[in-house]
């Protein structure tokens, strides 16, 4: 743990408030010095830590920033998801920076931010408006024991966590269109994007590419997608943190990640059908050259949509773009 | 078309066997001198060139080594498949190799041959041993329009292209064995490992790696596989060129892509199920954690091995280890 992620811990954890340079410094076994030169640093990143002779040090207010040592220390212990954490100023595209961690054989869990990417990405290669330190961007990288086509349960999983941190940080109450999109009345507030290296019946890795439109405006929105997108800020009429949320996002994460590994996808599935706006609708789904017509039925047991098509037949459709039929 | 190509070509190409030096230079619009220098280079890397002052160059021997200006001047013109080929003297792993070119975007049909590989690898990480100059080690970049579950078609189709260009190459008569190996008299000689970078519903690329034992000896084989592994040196009796051998797997393999691409999976399917060890036969397979027994009763249209279980179900097999049942 770094000494950022100590003091931070050391100052959120202050029964009163306040903890004293000497406690800092025998508690982290360095000088007062050290701990002052560190102190000084937090503060030119935006922290607002108050020093008073008698008291110490208290942490009275955190910069919009995403700083990893700060996503680790609010963040805790969880299972897999986070135990590593890096935040790049600028990517290309977060999940691009993860594949290279994949391919070097570094641990599933590790999460990548940008606060901007020059090329973010959704679903088939469609671009993903990332405007610098107005949304969360993240990937995340997984090495789960999977079939491809399980793939899937993986994005229902994401969409149910997601779900979860938006509303327990804003109160809002977000539905989820299958497969990867978060939306608050009607219009898109985040995406998922799961990409894989697979062998033909193994899962070498999957990559969960997040996109969270926090506290975009509406003029940062290309002007195409300002009847269809969203932002948590627009919804909400004031900014939301973002550390807070990508804390909570992450947290979520971790514990659905741990339902679907230990076989509990079915409760997964019931969550997310609960909150679906798909399930029980006649849709049509386009996927590769094909359109499917149908009613979607509900969630099969690898995360596939089961589709009753207009020939009665049932269908399982494992991606594309879905219209509900009016 | 390099000028080592060109000059290979017109060499391969001369009616009487024959080509003047005169000739050659009108024809690749270089000087006499610089066609000599080529003349010379290839000589140096083992082609049998005779130069004789009435009749020209005449090409009486090519040396058992891969070199791409040869292969491409063999192989003509393809579809897909060898449009671009490259050889490395050693790699960790060809699939590695292509992996990268892939994430730059190279166009499919690249074909990339190593002379010998540090980390060959087979299904699941196992090791595949790749001896120097004993065998064609050599990945493929594919960029197929299929969903991730369908990309078994391309193992199939791979395992038909494989055994016709080593019948027609050295008049044995290989079997397939789901869904990966060919063997001859239930020995393995060569091995496909299809492996996928893909979105949930959508594949971005195949890297199809094969290898063939070629002219291996008893002693290049690890020891626990000499009662299982063979090369077809040791069951002809004599060595293969590697050379023609790779050629004409690029052949059949450009065939056989191309029947996939146009829709005709099922002739490819018919002709694997002609030539199958695996299909009518009592099999049990191992799938990551599972144990299935039954009835293996043909292929799928996506590739897939269908089993009849011991309970009578029909289950749909996308990958793992084949065991025949006495």
């Amino acid at each position: 743990m770094s000494l950022d992620v100590q003091i931070l811990n050391a100052l959120r954890g202050a029964r009163d408030g306040a903890v004293s340079g000497a406690d800092l410094s025998q508690k982290l076994h360095v000088s007062r010095a050290a701990v002052w030169a560190r102190i000084e640093d937090l503060r030119s990143l935006g922290y607002d830590i108050e020093a008073s002779p008698h008291r110490g040090y208290r942490l009275l207010g955190t910069p919009d920033v995403l700083h990893a040592d700060d996503l680790l220390s609010r963040l805790g212990k969880t299972k897999v998801i986070g135990r590593d954490i890096r935040v790049f100023e600028e990517t290309t595209s977060t999940n691009d920076v993860i594949e290279k961690l994949a391919r070097d054989g570094v641990k599933e869990g590790v999460v990548v931010f940008a606060e901007s990417q020059t090329r973010g990405r959704g679903r088939l290669g469609r671009k993903w408006t990332s405007p610098a330190k107005r949304g969360l961007w993240l990937s995340i990288l997984l090495r789960p024991d999977l079939r491809p086509q399980d793939a899937t349960r993986l994005t229902v999983a994401s969409a149910t966590a997601l779900r979860r941190a938006i509303e327990s940080q804003t109160g809002l109450k977000p539905d989820i269109k299958w497969p990867n999109d978060i939306l608050i009345y009607g219009k898109k507030v985040a995406g998922i994007l799961t990409e894989m290296s697979a062998e033909l019946d193994h899962v070498k890795y999957v990559i969960l590419g997040i996109g969270v439109d926090v506290n975009l405006s509406q003029g940062d929105f290309p002007p195409e997608l300002r009847k269809v997108a969203t932002s948590l800020k627009a919804e909400l009429g004031k900014p939301v943190s973002r550390p807070e949320l990508a804390v909570a996002v992450l947290r979520e994460l971790d514990h659905d990640y741990a339902r679907i590994a230990s076989g509990q996808f079915a409760t997964v599935a019931d969550e997310w059908e609960e909150h679906g706006t798909t399930i029980g609708q006649e849709v049509t789904i386009r996927t590769g050259d094909r359109r499917i017509r149908g009613r979607a039925e509900s969630l099969g047991e690898d995360g596939a949509l089961l589709l009753r098509t207009e020939h009665g037949h049932l269908e399982r459709i494992i991606g594309g773009d879905v219209t509900l039929e009016k």
